[in-house]
């Protein structure tokens, strides 16, 4: 609900009616809504930790195809979400200009995307996959920062295409610059 | 105020008291607050226009060269108005899971940034400085998709340092495609 409403659009009552709990419960666990989506964005961010688990341990792969891995399966939920995009692009769009506890905890959930994302890629170097001298947390951020941009014309569109136009010119041009 | 707060958190008194507007006014001009920030979007496009028109219509650059340039510009828009980031941006994810009205609007928002970056990357390829073979509008969208991710990183961090590398890596990688 909070994919799909966002923040503000989303009423304490109308969550308790969708999810049959009781107002009483829900203030037992939550201060307020701010603190129930902050829970939300740490349980989010405990999925994709979890699906970074899976994608960059798979030592089948070679190291670019673990994070190419990574968001090919970020993609697959967006569809079977029905194209809601990412919850940090959503909340961070619509809050940080209000809140600066959102604007840093969504921040703080980027960068720690990218350093995990930054450790494969350097695997990729140590392999000759990538050069040697590029700045892997930098190639990292970047590759978050364009995927976060084509979640939300995939979200606009109800289409993947953005996402997988992304992944394609990303990684070939990261791959490009290592064989030129 | 509507880049700042959002669709949701922006209230009409909130808005009429910080401009000095009586509400008659504001009702004879805007039937509601959705009509209003339509408009806002609206004239959001027209500075976009504008900052195109300039940009892509200067001679003296490159054609590559004019593209960067508008993205640049924008950068420092976004830095003047202390890192709100995008309007089209801001208002698609906070509004597309609940409005397909305003999912619609920005869609052909972007879908028209990119017609006329596709136009001047066209150009590029006529001199020989983009591979004659790719395609002109996919890798318009695609800068208009990582622009927009770089925008909310830049939100997010009240820097401009996003957008400047995903330029840099965008650019290089286009014209490596080409060198290559």
């Amino acid at each position: 609900m909070l994919l799909k409403h966002g923040y503000n659009d989303l009423g304490i009552q109308a969550l308790l009616e969708a999810t049959g709990t009781p107002k009483g419960s829900f203030y037992h666990h939550f201060r307020d809504k701010e603190s129930f989506a902050l829970e939300v964005v740490d349980q989010y961010m405990r999925g994709a930790h979890e699906a970074l688990d899976a994608c960059l341990g798979d030592e089948s792969l070679a190291p670019l195809d673990r994070v190419r891995r990574f968001f090919e399966m970020t993609g697959q939920r967006y569809r079977s979400e029905g194209y809601m995009g990412c919850l940090l692009g959503g909340l961070g769009q619509e809050l940080s200009g209000i809140s600066d506890v959102f604007r840093h905890k969504i921040g703080e959930c980027f960068t720690q995307l990218a350093e995990r994302i930054a450790t494969c890629l350097q695997e990729a170097q140590a392999r000759g996959d990538l050069p040697a001298d590029s700045d892997a947390i930098a190639l990292a951020s970047l590759l978050v920062d364009c995927w976060e941009g084509a979640a939300l014309r995939s979200r606009l569109r109800c289409d993947p295409a953005p996402l997988d136009a992304m992944l394609d010119f990303y990684f070939r041009s990261a791959l490009g610059a290592c064989t030129t």
